[in-house]
């Protein structure tokens, strides 16, 4: 579902309505941003932009971060639930993390070659994955699903990629969420089919048969400014049975979700098997890396595709990622994130009910989406949102109104539970607000 | 010009020849380049492949480094003389930008939102490049270089790109070096033109009339497995000339050399103003950094096409960043890679003479070429490479056979010495072996 948002005259407007409280202090946040506006286009861009998140009612810039808490350049704390946006797996500056790469960067970071810690990771990640022969590096995601496709074509010999609409996979042109700048070169072998939809699927495949190269999913749906979406009954394992069938190379993008829902690969979790699988993001719990693995058949098209970064073999990151992986498997992470997931959702759904405004819960547990079950444009939603990043008594929480949020095993049940009391709190004010 | 290289029965069969000299002692490379071939494609691939250096007689895995010192896993000690491959440009492990960038992540790294640090960043950036009025940032080069034909494009609304011909700009389908996974579509809008070539140039602008939307060069030509090319006469001045009358965008790639000749970008070595400015590498003295900066006229583009990645705005980065371009000015680095890189260029020349091989140098002292005047397969200078990476009483050269070579401010005049003693020795090495 594709939900749309009220623009800025609308909400300064409901703000007006709002003289008894305090305009929320963000003039650090402020000063900043009318700076970056005369040397960065937009002052910032991409998935930071305050035009995605709350403009004016949310920090701009980023002080300080440590452990589940968030400050801002204003100086306010948040209990955070973005995790930089999904990086952060661990909790931020986590300390055996942090002496991993501290370590490997006494000895070096970027050098002529790469350390032994590429191998090591590679092993590690390889024994992880249960189809996986091989593995590869990159420092972004779309790094590795710009690269995938390119390993399905040159494969199979063929051009065609079956994308799911309103995916993301990057900022590349063959998978953009924005026109700028694109040419209709960049797309026209590009086919997108609906989520859930399984004849939009078929209906590609039938039409461009003999000529697919590859199909890219992720393990669920999870558009920003909409609700999750589960993939339903054998969704995906029909793309994965007429992949096997036709030739096809099945690619997921596993770099939203990847290590918070099972430490083998999201596809575990949903009973697949996929030729290729991209991880970034909680990879190296904020250090900049991301990888592909694919199986044995694959390794050869993979050395024939080049693949390259000035960066991409640097040590530290890779030496970070060990130490990741090793807690994420000595801590079972993932089923303490479902569990803290799932205190903070029946939470919120418990809240809604009491204050009579049910929220909708998509996703899973670890990286949830919530909005408000009676409206699809996020009206009411930015506001909870907003109040709850106002907090109270000094300490606010970080909900993002449009996008999936993220947990960390540094959060504890007592943060999940001073978050729903912000939340509570929220939903107090919220009611006495003209409406 | 492009030259060729001796494949591995050549070298295997003159190492044959030196059976009074030990193999070169890199067992543990080797060891780890064997488990690597087990879950990597090529083992090592990309620019620091063995493939692509010197297979069998250089070190394949990186164990530390400090200042202008590289150790290999095996213990060997070089002289450095690739700086990771460019990135470090002040040394490796610089303690001041080392400093400022634990400082950062002390506070936070990937947080939910820039730091100042962007700010900051970009206003100094933004203040250093005469034509700029703005700064993007990524993480790797070809991320800014692949961005910028985009707002080419989307300024232009033209499609068509001219690059020159075995120009590195990155791993994507519009520039990548090799063909795996590439369909037509990817470069039916890419052009190519010959260095130094003013009527290959013309030709291509006669041709499209009315439809390219960019141009990108380098500041000078830095070819692999070939001489840099400094820019003829008017080269680049023509080019800027049709630029400016055409309505194309001039996207200068200046990642390679960047803040090594000017710390104002290369175009003022040559006397041109681009359109765009793409730097990485020396930018963050091996901290994962890009940034392109962009004339006022492209702010509104630039804003249009879109730009981000998980760890794009990270603050540890660039807080590296602004330590290292403020060491840079202050130590007038460029004026002292220069001095370093005569003295270099001086001493090498002057052996070439004394043995009776002469070397011819290309390129700027500070990222210089070097080969054998004599020959174009590189047969020779690959063993006199090998033979300084051999080195002696435990101190070797790490001279790339096949890149151009690079030099940071804390290599002495003492480093560039020893290594001409290295490169003394090597001649009367080679000249002691049966040719």
């Amino acid at each position: 579902m594709k939900l749309t948002t009220e623009d800025e005259t609308q909400r300064e407007s409901r703000n007006e309505h709002r003289a008894d409280s305090p305009a929320p202090p963000f003039g650090k946040s402020m000063e900043l941003f009318r700076r970056a506006a005369e040397v960065i286009p937009c002052g910032i861009y991409g998935h930071q932009s305050p035009a995605a998140a709350l403009p004016g009612a949310s920090p701009y810039y980023a002080e300080r971060a440590s452990g589940s808490r968030y400050w801002d350049v204003d100086g306010r704390e948040y209990i955070d639930f973005m995790c930089g946006y999904g990086p952060i797996v661990l909790g931020y500056g986590h300390p055996e993390v942090e002496e991993a790469a501290a370590r490997q960067r006494k000895d070096g970071d970027t050098m002529n070659h790469p350390s032994a810690r590429m191998v090591e990771l590679a092993e590690r990640l390889v024994d992880m994955v249960d189809f996986s022969a091989w593995c590869v590096f990159g420092k972004n995601g779309g790094d590795m699903t710009s690269w995938a496709i390119r390993v399905a074509r040159e494969q199979t010999r063929k051009k065609k990629i079956l994308r799911v609409a309103g995916a993301y996979h990057g900022i590349d042109p063959w998978c953009s969420h924005t026109p700028g700048g694109l040419i209709e070169e960049d797309r026209s072998q590009i086919h997108t089919f609906k989520w859930n939809d399984l004849e939009s699927f078929n209906q590609l495949i039938r039409r461009h048969v003999g000529k697919v190269a590859g199909v890219v999913v992720t393990p669920f749906h999870h558009p920003s400014f909409g609700d999750c979406e589960m993939p339903d009954n054998d969704f995906l394992q029909v793309i994965e049975r007429t992949c096997h069938d036709e030739g096809i190379v099945l690619i997921l993008d596993d770099i939203r979700a990847g290590f918070r829902l099972h430490l083998g690969g999201s596809h575990r979790v949903f009973g697949i098997k996929p030729d290729i699988i991209c991880f970034s993001k909680a990879l190296g719990n904020g250090y900049p890396i991301s990888a592909a693995l694919g199986s044995k058949e694959l390794r050869v098209p993979a050395s024939r595709v080049f693949l390259t970064g000035s960066f991409w073999n640097s040590a530290a990151p890779m030496a970070a990622s060990l130490k990741t992986l090793e807690i994420l498997e000595r801590d079972d992470v993932p089923a303490k994130l479902n569990a803290l997931g799932l205190r903070l959702k029946d939470g919120l759904v418990a809240l809604g009910e009491k204050y009579g405004r049910p929220i909708v819960a998509s996703g899973p547990p670890a990286t949830p989406f919530y909005r408000f079950a009676d409206e699809t444009n996020f009206r009411d939603w930015q506001q909870f949102c907003a109040i709850a990043m106002e907090g109270r008594n000094g300490l606010a929480a970080f909900f993002h109104p449009h996008h999936n949020w993220f947990l960390s095993a540094t959060h504890s049940e007592k943060d999940i539970d001073q978050a729903l009391e912000i939340a509570d709190q929220a939903f107090v004010t919220m009611n006495e607000l003209p409406r």
